[in-house]
């Protein structure tokens, strides 16, 4: 199989994989003990947390290991937000955040809110390449904001954020900043002035189970979580050296390979970028072309059923991931997508592992227009809705994506220039990819109209 | 190294380490993703959890994969106080409780007390041998008790709780039973009834990073973290399919194993139990001599030590572990020892892990004697403390144990029976093993002065 959703995991690192092994059999006892084997399992732990905050730059007591990235965003957050209660409960967010960053945010308004303070989350826009605006950003900071998140690269489009600026602005309003770096950690580093890190070691090619929360000295962080004198106070349980090694083996063998096998990825991901508009009609190539992590392209493709995509695909023999509501259980498309105004349907995200083929890149470059052309064919058979007695209406409710934007596209054929068209769909996905296809089309997205069942969209065509 | 610390972790099951190999190669993939990658990961994991739940006699969908022990039962804790809520703040837990329940029942505590409700916890006393009190614990449940924890088997001295008496005192009050089952599960089995179950792979002989939560139908369980629709939205954070299948087997080995192995097991703490009574003079073996766990002995050495006896222990190659005060980073000692009202000084904790080679306990037995002694040696040539001038006080201020109890058992004999000698003593160990001296000793025990430094301690002199 093909695996191109290496931004959901990479393969374990050969190295990392070896030293796993070997700590298995020496490592494995409780670094917290004082007898032999608990004083080698120590010192492995120790080496290994030097080596992550050598890569990091940081001090290696600033650095904790926990059991995931997501546990590493929770704690980091609400760690900060608790040793930061005196000024206030207000929190910035980018807009394009993990999920993890935008639950734990919700949760922090429930904990506020059963204390009785009524905290207040402020996501801030991003631009149509997924990138977070900075004067945005800055002016949401408050002299009540608790915390400020942002990631270092979006791990849907790929878009490198600008967390210099942010790091500047931050500093100047006395925000510690929270960089939720799971998607660049072991591929690009970081400038100096956030306030907390957070990672996730299976991203860079370590084992699941292991994440990274660092807090730098001077941040008030109080831990969230009951009393355990483990990882500096901040992660409570059982301390899984094996892993952590091969997390820290890992790290450092990307790091010293990765200039490279960066450079030939992000070559790749170009290849993909060029190819996919080429190849594929009425496609939407997203993200930053060139800030951009290497190894990561999302498009997504007009009139075709995403989910359908995934499967032909997986048939094929690659694994990508996909952001279209169909491939969500909530029906709802990516958040990602949906802040960035871009289109949802069809959508896939290619990211590679280090190490992939370049003639597996190239089989499915060749194979994709096909499929597509093959999934649009069925779609424009599939039996059309019932039709509205208005001409001007396309009545698409209880159809889901792609369907609305497929008689919407039908439908504008038929009346003139300057026309309006009105779509009614109760599709979640249309409130993305009706005006998302308006700007790949050239038609003019008028207005949504919130109506007792779903919404109406009013197209104008445009010659 | 002779690893005599299995109640701490157990070591890697051969069965378990093949079974971690064989899945980190096959299904490092995300679970949740539908391509053929991730869907072998889902389906290993999901007989994962299939042999968990028939080896606890659960439903499989009861069944979440926690990170560790210790997060299992601060989320199972947390989870189930969240969702009884309405009924109450009230929390009952034995005394010998791992201290990650204790910690978590003070976080309820703060919660609670941050939305202005004040928690009570009440913990409920054990006898001598660290068995809880069941009529104690019958009579702490409360109509406002939203919650009651104990362990199905002591940690430190391996005394078996009766778990099927307490499970129908907390099914008549309609109260939930937490059973902490982290030094059992692979050993025993539970008797049914009780609510939410944790438990902590790494001591049954699989890897790091994996703990159990189980949560029966009908138990109403709110998450106290942050959403994730991951292992029944219960445990954030992406799931570690190989170390969890790699527990899964370890458990369905042991299970196969473990009626021959704990067998042996136990003959050898029985010859432990025996052997260090008759050979090491002023000992205290401590727990239930019956009702315990196959493979731990707790015992005490008057006199000793606690952490010199660890490091002669190591320096001979082996690895065992000490309740007593002087090996615990806050010098004072362990609250489970504490709660027994047994002598802590000299403590050691001998727990076998399955295949431990008899000839080793041999050895063990056959040195434990001659360190002691020479251990005692040392201290009795250590220079008095400053000589009060009253003969019938013993100035210990200022020292630690086992100093203090030293001092008193030279002093007693330079008095009358019937006469009273006080030790004055500012460690906090003292509070434990005096009386627990006079205990063993046939002295009497009158009483303890707090002073404005540490306390007095009142001994009357006994033939």
């Amino acid at each position: 199989m093909a695996y191109f959703d290496a931004a959901s995991t990479e393969p374990l690192h050969p190295a990392a994989k070896a030293a796993f092994l070997s700590t298995l059999d020496e490592a494995w006892a409780d670094p917290a003990r004082g007898y032999y084997d608990g004083r080698r399992a120590r010192m492995l732990l120790d080496a290994a947390r030097e080596t992550v905050a050598s890569v990091l730059g940081t001090r290696s007591d600033e650095v904790s290991f926990t059991t995931s990235g997501t546990q590493a965003v929770q704690l980091g957050m609400l760690g900060v937000l608790a040793g930061r209660r005196r000024v206030g409960a207000h929190v910035v967010v980018g807009a394009v955040e993990h999920s993890c960053v935008l639950h734990t945010a919700d949760t922090h308004t429930a904990l506020s809110e059963q204390r009785g303070i009524a905290a207040e989350i402020t996501r801030t826009r991003v631009d149509r390449s997924g990138r977070v605006d900075v004067s945005a950003f800055g002016a949401a900071l408050r002299a009540d904001t608790a915390l400020a998140c942002v990631q270092s690269a979006n791990h849907e489009v790929g878009t490198v954020q600008p967390i210099a600026e942010l790091v500047t602005l931050c500093q100047s309003a006395g925000v510690p900043l929270l960089v939720d770096a799971a998607q660049s950690v072991g591929r690009m580093s970081l400038p100096d002035g956030w306030s907390v890190l957070t990672a996730s070691a299976h991203k860079w090619g370590g084992p699941a189970g292991v994440g990274l929360l660092v807090v730098r000295k001077g941040t008030r962080y109080v831990s969230p979580l009951p009393y355990d004198e483990r990882e500096a106070r901040r992660v409570p349980g059982f301390v899984n050296v094996p892993a952590i090694v091969a997390a820290a083996v890992a790290l450092g063998a990307v790091g010293t390979e990765s200039a490279d096998e960066d450079r030939r990825l992000s070559g790749l991901i170009d290849r993909v970028r060029t190819r996919v508009r080429e190849t594929v009609p009425d496609v939407e190539v997203v993200g930053d072309p060139v800030e951009r992590l290497p190894h990561i392209v999302t498009f997504s493709c007009l009139y075709v059923d995403g989910e359908a995509l995934l499967t032909e695909l997986d048939r094929a023999g690659f694994a990508v991931s996909s952001g279209s509501s169909c491939t969500s259980s909530t029906l709802t498309p990516s958040h990602v997508l949906e802040a960035m105004g871009v289109l949802s349907q069809g959508n896939i995200r290619v990211s590679l592992p280090r190490g992939v083929a370049e003639a597996e890149v190239d089989r499915f470059l060749a194979l994709l227009p096909g499929l597509v052309a093959k999934l649009r064919a069925v779609v424009a058979h599939e039996p059309a809705p019932s039709v509205a007695r208005d001409p001007f209406v396309v009545d698409a409710l209880g159809k889901r994506c792609p369907i609305p934007v497929i008689e919407l596209a039908k439908r504008i054929l038929d009346v003139a220039d300057g026309d309006l068209v009105t779509v009614l769909s109760d599709d979640e996905a249309s409130r993305l990819d009706v005006p998302a296809w308006c700007e790949m089309t050239g038609h003019e997205f008028v207005r949504e109209e919130v109506r007792e069942r779903g919404s109406a969209f009013v197209v104008r065509r445009r010659p």
